[in-house]
């Protein structure tokens, strides 16, 4: 049963585990960082598909297996699939919940979606609902470039604050009595649109949606920032990320260098050339169920807070002359 | 807390209340029969709105606004808001949650949105996840036709298979201690791709996942389809709903005069030009949340098993030559 604490953050009375997660990464993520972490790095970004859109829905559906896989679960095991991408009508999802043929819940939360499953999911396993929840997100450079902005194979120039859509899947499986990293509180957000109009700058844009999120989490809990080993946001990338820690500075949210971004630590910024850093639903998704959950599982990191962050605009609405609309969600984790 | 009975149901221990609802419907759907069950019925489909994408939203943004109105209760108190449409990236709904400022979490089911948004919510009620929970959807005849098909302003010749995207809003607040029908089960349904490949023809894709569930509804749960009141499909139209009753009759489950579609309910078929009759997110979301609600509410029917319909393509996949998949969720409601 859950246990609301002051406006949007929610407690569990048994807290799901983190049982197992599964990566794949694209190419370009392959020669970041965070390599290591990840279980299987594809050398095509087509990944012998006809199309990128088809090459997104079979790491999706791959991430998916790996999970699985990693706790020895078939499917027939799970009770509930939760998911969504980037997608018009999210159909990377949508085709690996049909190969799965698990209950499905279809999410959009843009790039918060790692997050939104994840604390949907904790909600659903705590509530007495499901046993096992799984629960996964994608994104993918040439698919979701050519939907919001330019084909890639336009070359089209970049602008210097642009951020690179990650290539990537992953999945989480949720569910008790294995051992993992537990979800323990979830915070919901609120959606903020403080005005910002250009597509091309989502870090700015979602900065503001992250800032009230996590403002709201410490409000809500009256937890002390410095408990986290890591505060992580999803994928402001640099322009949005410093905008953000900016904004809990001057609302007396000093957060230290326990703060950072999956946009960030995705790739090598000063090598790599992408700009502002990662965007995509796979940004959060590839650096928490790769990276971090292996550094849980080395017992590097021992709790953190994951704020997943999401731009809530389409091509029609920046069309139209609309304001940007962003959310995060927050999900405390720990060992 | 949640109790699964079978392969994919769930009762609630204690089982939410439907506490108001809120229906704004479009010109066509205020001729139609149900037409005395609806809160307001536009004139103009631009609703004075500069284009019929903002138009959308300012009817899904009334809807709510009605729902919360009809219960007293300030937005304030609404813990969670739960809300999907059919345009790309979900846009209705995230501007719509901007104006409301409740945490929001976006779904995604096309058609099948309104149970989905109910069953969803309603566990997060019974997990003690939330004392209120607001549900919304809406579809525009002229948003979703000129996103999947051709714009309205075309004059486009249709087939005669071909559905009508339903223009209308319909939200539903869910809670406890107050009077009003209650969700006392969901089946949540697996993704059902059975090879179409026709997007015109969305009945004839959607009606195999709608047998799916609503066999596995009646084979979890035992009981006598004779028992409701009502068995109704979300937006299977004409063509649709015969194929899934010929469906379920062939494997076994022959339903009756009780068995019915929210598509063909909302238009009159012989005198409306709606070929098929009517489909996306609002088909459901009037017949449930205006015309089945108020009939709760004169106590003319008790237990109704409303199944929304979805079909999750894109036109990207069916560009690119992909099946239809399509999904289907079940919800009980009593008196």
């Amino acid at each position: 049963m859950g246990k609301k604490t002051g406006k949007q953050t929610y407690y569990f009375t048994n807290p799901p585990v983190i049982i197992s997660t599964g990566t794949v990464a694209g190419p370009i993520e392959g020669q970041g960082p965070l390599q290591a972490d990840f279980d299987e790095i594809l050398t095509d970004p087509r990944n012998n598909e006809k199309t990128f859109e088809k090459a997104e829905r079979s790491i999706l559906t791959r991430a998916c297996q790996l999970a699985l896989d990693h706790a020895s679960c078939p499917t027939g095991e799970v009770d509930l699939f939760l998911a969504g991408d980037l997608l018009n009508q999210i159909i990377s999802s949508n085709f690996t919940a049909a190969t799965l043929n698990i209950p499905f819940l279809g999410l959009y939360g843009a790039c918060s979606t790692a997050a939104l499953g994840l604390g949907l999911g904790a909600m659903l396993l705590d509530g007495g609902f499901a046993g096992t929840v799984l629960t996964a997100t994608s994104s993918h450079n040439s698919t979701a470039e050519r939907q919001y902005r330019f084909p890639t194979e336009y070359g089209a120039q970049r602008r210097p604050y642009q951020q690179w859509t990650v290539t990537g899947a992953g999945a989480a499986l949720l569910g008790y009595d294995r051992p993992g990293p537990k979800i323990t509180a979830v915070t919901f957000g609120r959606v903020v649109d403080l005005g910002s109009t250009d597509p091309l700058n989502m870090g700015a844009a979602m900065a503001p949606a992250a800032a009230d999120t996590i403002r709201q989490h410490f409000e809500d809990t009256g937890w002390d920032p410095n408990v986290f080993d890591l505060i992580v946001t999803g994928d402001l990338g640099k322009i949005g990320f410093e905008l953000c820690r900016e904004e809990l500075a001057e609302s007396g949210l000093k957060l230290g260098d326990n703060f950072s971004d999956c946009g960030i630590m995705i790739y090598d910024l000063d090598k790599q050339d992408v700009h502002a850093g990662g965007s995509g639903c796979a940004a959060s998704a590839l650096v928490t169920y790769g990276h971090l959950y292996k550094r849980f599982q080395r017992q590097e990191i021992h709790r953190i807070l994951l704020v997943g962050t999401g731009s809530l605009h389409s091509t029609t609405s920046v069309q139209q002359g609309d304001n940007i609309p962003c959310v995060a969600h927050a999900i405390r984790i720990e060992a």
